[in-house]
């Protein structure tokens, strides 16, 4: 057994060029230097915060047990938003109740419906675990940094502030079946390569026997003629540059060209439809 | 208390297209692998030295004490330009003697300016603390990464070299009051969000009782009718897409826009004049 | 001798907006948590596996020896190249076999011809090593990460799989000699500052006692006064805007603009021809 070392995630909109994430690190080492900090991004679109709740819940299943996400898109800072932890038997969360937590908390009441002791949460109510000083707006410094830094010291959730019975959740796009045989879903969020990730999942596809079984289409609506693309294993089941619709790392059904960026070739963003088509 | 473990920071014009922070880093982990090493930020523009002596000032509060801060934008890397290292009672300072150390240096003399034997530099003249060889033109990798692992190892800072007495300090631009009732100063960085800092800090407005009693006004000069800001304490105090001034979390004024970009939106800029008017 | 700790590398064409590199991270964190791991960059152009290749050889001397290397550009992922895993008396590597490593492992067999014990290679084939579920278009996380970091908690390589002989090298543009006095190459890679690297070293200048001896022209053919740069020690040798050429800290002949970006200015990109004329 490698020696316990508390992991704690940062996931926020500051981007990279300002010192914003740095100074969120420093106060952290004050307090908890054994922490291994890791970045999950910065580039969250500004105040995006359903973008930063479906990165949290994908990322979850990949880090150890106990592992505190802090995460900070916060365009309510300093008004009357609440800051909140988090804990489930998977995992802590620090960040503002605005629904970025949304998805995970909703994912936790289904697993442990009845772990009462083990899914809960606070609203951060305590300042003697915030910085002396708290600005009106840089919570993620004065107090999400600091809360989650004694968190990983060992300092237990109930002790941050008086229990919270719901927290904020924002509604997501989810697929329809418009009919038994064409469920209709739509993009949700293109990555660095253009691969364009959906909201359809193997959940929705888990009584399809085999992918054979289906068409993928994408803008039916905008083109006459919409573009039909082939169910892939990997990218190199087709001809560099050509499309191909696939099963991506977290489960969902991914547009992508080989070797080639789906979003810009194909005219995909958040919101394109995508229609599969049983038979 | 927590286990002592030392903390280093790099602040660099380097991009992080390119390998060069990487291999800081390895250079670093090969001296002292215990090293906490933290990011503050590899995006300040190419050779501005007093973006980058503005960062490091801003930041130091939030770093354990003893910190040392790496800080590589050297456009006269291989000149006659001096490596130094700096110590305050503070925190431990690494890099080129070109103004990127002026504002801490200057803050720390103020500070304490009897404690001869706390606040001191040094020029960095001994190679013994330096890979083998040193390159022209990446003193980032081959002196001030080693020199600070060296540091953060338990190298007395005297032993890194020869006393140096003054360092180069640059000067920056500071608000001018035009008349007892108007303050003048400038944009001096945008921010990812697009906010825009000033040089007017909560010190020029100490004797100002209630914010209620001034009137900020931007870009006065270029527009006819220039735009006067409200005075808010959080983002949230004005609608959607409003401009408005604060004080930051830095506790510098501030332009912005509600969930915006006031540096877009405004069309301020580096330089743009802002004005704070006793009314 | 400061204590021992695994100093893990990762190099990959991601970018930094998605979660990958935080996913990566956090796998390799719930297996050896104590491995110290160190971003080269995330900024390879997307499938670029011959800038990947120059990246790692670049950055290996500045490493710990023993370090391990994760390297994931792999547009053939899923299909059939292999995962594989190296190590030299220097290093060890861990990643796809398309070509990523082909630099580093022929200097590893001219450096250590005989040592067989040394430099060996493995094919991963052992599924205890990797997460258990394996997604066909995400390698980094489900194989390369978890096999990094098994290999940091003291695996030995032998058992990550069966032995390989040979592993992908791509051909990679060499400097020729046109004439005895003239010797033709090019940039291959631009960096953040514009500074155009070339494949012209040091080795290929050996011979030649004196800088003075040389003049370096680029772009020959498409401009009929080709451009001739004084050979430089440093930056500062020419006054700010000027052209320069000098030996970069890589061994490698640079073209750099002082204070200025060569890449920009002189219309330099990659496969632009470099001439060295002796004289």
């Amino acid at each position: 057994m490698p020696p316990l070392r508390p992991v704690l995630t940062l996931t926020t909109d500051f981007g990279t060029r300002d010192s914003y994430v740095g100074v969120m690190k420093g106060v952290i080492a004050g307090i908890c230097p054994d922490a291994l900090i890791i970045d999950i991004t910065h580039e969250i679109a500004p105040q995006d915060i359903l973008a930063a709740a479906g990165v949290i819940q994908a990322v979850l299943p990949y880090f150890p047990d106990g592992s505190i996400h802090v995460v900070v898109v916060d365009p309510g800072v300093g008004s009357t938003r609440r800051p909140i932890a988090l804990q489930t038997p998977q995992a802590r969360f620090v960040g503002p109740d605005n629904g970025v937590f949304g998805m995970v908390w909703q994912e936790a009441l289904r697993r442990w419906p009845t772990a009462t002791d083990e899914v809960q949460g606070v609203a951060l109510t305590e300042p003697r675990f915030w910085l002396p000083s708290v600005s009106a707006t840089f919570h993620g410094r004065d107090i999400f940094a600091p809360v989650a830094a004694y968190l990983a010291t060992g300092v237990p959730l109930t002790d941050l502030g008086t229990p919270v019975e719901h927290i904020v959740v924002l509604p997501a796009p989810q697929p329809v079946w418009v009919s038994s045989s064409l469920l209709e879903g739509q993009v949700v969020s293109l990555d660095h390569f253009g691969n364009a990730r959906t909201n359809i999942t193997t959940a929705h596809l888990a009584h399809i026997e085999t992918m054979e079984q289906i068409r993928v289409t994408v803008g039916a609506e905008q083109v006459p003629d919409p573009l039909v693309l082939p169910i892939c294993h990997t990218y190199a089941d087709v001809p560099p540059g050509k499309p191909l619709a696939l099963i991506g790392s977290s489960g969902q059904l991914e547009i992508s060209v080989r070797d080639g960026n789906a979003g810009a070739t194909l005219g995909l963003h958040t919101g394109t439809r995508v229609q599969v088509v049983r038979g």
